[in-house]
């Protein structure tokens, strides 16, 4: 599944001073789970960033209310974006587990409006073609940052914006994470960042207590691999996140796609 | 507008024990606003009520975040549900000026689902042809009850229910309310429980918050007619919540519709 | 609710020859009940009539599979059909109790087809406008007829067709009826032929049977006003179908829409 | 269907100096047709005007090709609006006979973002309850503006825009037009601007030839009453346009909301 | 295409006893052409199994009326269910061809709620991700399948259902099917049951005599290969419709997706 | 990417004689940057052929009014067809960029109107699974087109066209072009047309002057590599178009599908 990986190198300066991402991702852990590393790599190396987290997470906790569920994951979310040092994060709110394909154009022109007003360069999203994802909101979210991302840089889309000041702006450069099997073609080693990585990882309590819990329900009197919740996350978040790859054990992988040449 | 009213009486026995009202409405608000004393009256006189909430009121608040509005309309709901002796809040979380036409079915389903589950005998929710409604989710909230009522006693409509003991039942009586110009045929005078209604207002703090904000911003420097939160809801809400019809004051109105003779 | 009305008179001649109509309903006994006489008189005057039938009539049963209960009202349509001389049915089998919004265009497309293909002249079909219709199939079908009658005569609409020969042709008549309040104004005696309709009527055995199984289920143990199938029928839908007006007994009502002048 | 109608009077002032309308109409010549005398007395009174036209009027012509229509129309509209004196037009060109209930949402955003940029304070739009109007266009487009009017003033709907100090603005002041049965409240005499409401109609050439052809078709050979363009258009639009009344032979009439009082 | 590929082994005890099974598929034959020998290894390996059939298959006849071909179908999809020995069939009826992705969220809905009441271990369905697959139905049926299996198991979603006891529960094995390019993993041998399949493919009489006029149509006078429908179904369903592999001739393949460990 | 490749031979005589295609694409250039050589190729051996183009390619300009830049594509198209020795095109028109999963069966009904009104044996589209594709309308016009070529040929989909002569009609070969990584399977050279190519290409003045003043955008003040409109579009539609491919430098390449055996 992985060929012609390009293993993107670590920089000690500042290349991309100026330039901006925005991590576009469903639900609140997505953003540590798929992407911590990178995002912090970015960052250390000169980017202004920002989350755009596009539905409520109202269906991750265990046995909170919905509204309480919602409410933890929001402030969750702005703890790990503080952690992490992200400029700003906007919570869309869509309905958990509801995003739908009639929703998509509605979607795209709101990322399009943020991607031309905060000049956003970079985007990292999941994989509109990642497969075997169970989760919709995976792959709809793909595929509304795909489209948004070249319609944000086109004249006649959303005109209007033009008089307020939102100018057309191209976003370039995509990294597209997949749970599943994906042309995957870029790799980020984030061992330098590990203790960052689980830190923001312990700050989303609520779903990881979620599942924490599907586990001991799935593995009752303590027939589960696993003794406790710091183990469980610790294992499959970090430890066994990845395969072991030409000698490197925690990285980050992607299917990239760069500027095109014409 | 309203003609061939009948005023309804109130019976100091308990002519509805062993019935059952559905109260199905989009927002926190709306089950005291347009029928709390409706309600009151209802389990006064013997019916079990539940409260069906289709939407998350995210949108209900002047500068709370959206999850934490969410979480204070959600605990808001529950009280007032206390207060008026309702047996359960089913809330629906829907986004917040998101329902749209798309998801009708949908919810009709769901909704067909407790109608039948909960032996519903009488709906109270906002009238599906009220007229110059300006939100959407008033109508379209009337619309999948509509629908739910009459569906929800067929053999043919999600038959894999009977399966699970949830058997066809219809709901045979409805209890429309309306904003705006509507075939008022109904009236419930509500002063003797006008205390009840009052207290169930004061508990939708976080909408009748961003109601009065509203109102400071269009009329700011004191320049309104209210000079206090609580003047403002007294009067927007009981004193002038209704036009004196036939020497009452203090009422709501309804477009009724009873069980069909055939 | 019934002001204006014209009582259209019957002609002894064939004042329509030449003209075509369409009765566009939702299901098969919609045919018979709200418009049996009225279709009978248009034949009768020389008009040639057709059936468009838009769902499949599956939930219209009250005891047999989906499938029967498709079959047998299919048969039943096209033996109703027959009794009133129409030329063809037309059975578009949407899922009965799924038609909704998304579907309007597309189905709006066929009737604008059939219509040019016809050269239909006068449509029959629900009121779009029909209030406290608690059947969405009524007023979708009502939607999608009214929009398909002006736009089958435009030139840019479906442009391939008239490669096809399918020329564009307005659809100039419209006598729309409705279960609720609406706008009457024009009423038509159908004394003379109500043994027709009784036939009709009486043909449509699923639908009825299922109505009085219903009526039995809610009046159980021989506590309801009618004590045979026939009399259910008999009273229902031809002695009580109307309020007497103007001493007329026995008629079908409807908003009328004649062809605009401009 | 008059009933408590206001005749709105003719300022000789500046009483709107400061305001801003926006009149949103799905097709070029709704708004000549349905609303001209009144933009122009609201110029003339000191309101700022912008045209937003949903569609692109595609289906607008009788014999041209689908691209030269858009195109004709889209220039003509722009002269309308010169005329007029309007300060800008936005095109939203969404496909003409195809608006459907899907895009609402969609649509309006756009209004929102809009009505908020550019502090529009009153709306001249169709009815969204307009009975009998067979065009789905005109009903959509008032159910968008109706729902945008307000959400456009609420903090938490599209939070976002507030970054790029696009504020929160309501609009206060609703003018709708039916061309059906609705609840008319309020009538603008237009005999004094009645040649420019002339010159703008002349304007509308490719919709009105497309009109005048429909015209001939339907009356072959002569038979018509009108015998020219001119004399349909004077017809239709001015002389019958409206029912004399109190007097009255030329004005616009509509249903009017004003701001709310709470 | 076929890599890491299990050969399932047939065990002669009942390792499944215990376990239940759901076939989702959205035609009648698809049980049976796609899945019949597993179905019956998994069923003589203990578990009890259901049929979810999505479509009412009425386009599926070559010159039967649609109601004759949805009712043949019907009852040829219940004599199959009962060769095999499958519990009970649930029909959704859904139109066929007209399955589209605004019905996806209700879909999965009524998928959960029967994999809670059924308490369903394992799926059988089709691919969701199988390439060039030209009937939207096969993949929109193994997108709704693949989320409910999830969100089945989930606290939060549906969770009215609870209270009617109908439980959170996991769908935690998956064989997909697919017709075309798919990452097949897992492979039956049938042989030993062909004469069973060979039997239930001779029960679905109605869609096979449309294939074979389908055939007879592309080929005809005699032209065709295959000079009887026996012979065309022995050919196409049983000897050439697998390529050889390992030396098995008769197999069914699938991408299976077993329990995560986490 | 590119595996068991067939590369398709040049025929001097005409041994398609008496077959149909119709290319399907949903933007005007689309026709000749991905299939132009093949098309001509496709004549000059006997075919008849139409374009259907789906969108109005209304955002395709840099600095154009919407409505001319509709106009002037409509005209292009037309003219590049003219060169082709295409027989008709037919223009749909949807809304540029806004083509969405909602309208699929619309649009599939239109195209199976036509395939069968124009017997159209073979179709040249967008790959309706090419994958990283960032443009929405390239696989949704696939998806609709592989879904309208198989129920075009079938008996009871649309069956009242029947009525009209329009008879069920299968398409049995089908060329699918994508832009990323795709199973391609058929290469065509189109060395021997190239001059035809680079004309039909020049007539694409208004999207290509789009995509250069872009590209003098992404590279300011001469920084490019390309110094000439007429530089880049030789480049980058003709000389870079593909990468050399078994000595091959000018061909264009397809995922085939031809006419199944059963």
């Amino acid at each position: 599944m992985i060929e012609d990986v390009v293993v993107e190198r670590w920089d000690s300066g500042r290349p991309h001073e100026g330039k901006v991402f925005a991590a576009v991702f469903p639900h609140s852990d997505d953003f540590t789970f798929f992407a911590g590393g990178t995002l912090l790599k970015m960052i250390k190396e000169g980017y202004k960033g920002y989350f755009i987290r596009l539905t409520n997470d109202e269906k991750d906790s265990y046995d909170l209310s919905i509204g309480e569920t919602i409410y933890r994951i929001e402030q969750e979310t702005h703890q790990v974006a503080n952690l992490f040092g992200i400029e700003k994060v906007y919570d869309f709110n869509y309905k958990n587990h509801y995003m739908d394909y009639t929703q998509l154009t509605e979607i795209r022109h709101r990322l399009m409006t943020l991607f031309r007003f905060l000049k956003v360069d970079t985007v990292i999203s999941f994989d509109p073609w990642g497969h075997y994802e169970e989760n919709p909101e995976h792959y709809l979210t793909g595929k509304a940052v795909e489209a948004a991302c070249w319609m944000a840089g086109r004249q006649l889309d959303l005109p209007e914006l033009k008089d307020m000041n939102i100018m057309p702006h191209f976003v370039t450069e995509k990294y597209y994470v997949a749970r599943g099997p994906q042309l995957t073609n870029r790799i980020i080693d984030i061992s330098s960042v590990l203790h960052m990585k689980r830190k923001a990882i312990a700050l989303h309590a609520t779903p990881i207590d979620s599942m924490w819990k599907i586990y001991l329900e799935k593995h009752p009197d303590g027939t589960g691999r696993f003794k406790s919740i710091e183990q469980f996350a610790e294992t499959s978040f970090i430890r066994e996140a990845c395969e072991p790859y030409r000698g490197m054990q925690f990285y980050e992988k992607f299917h990239y796609i760069g500027p095109s040449e014409y």
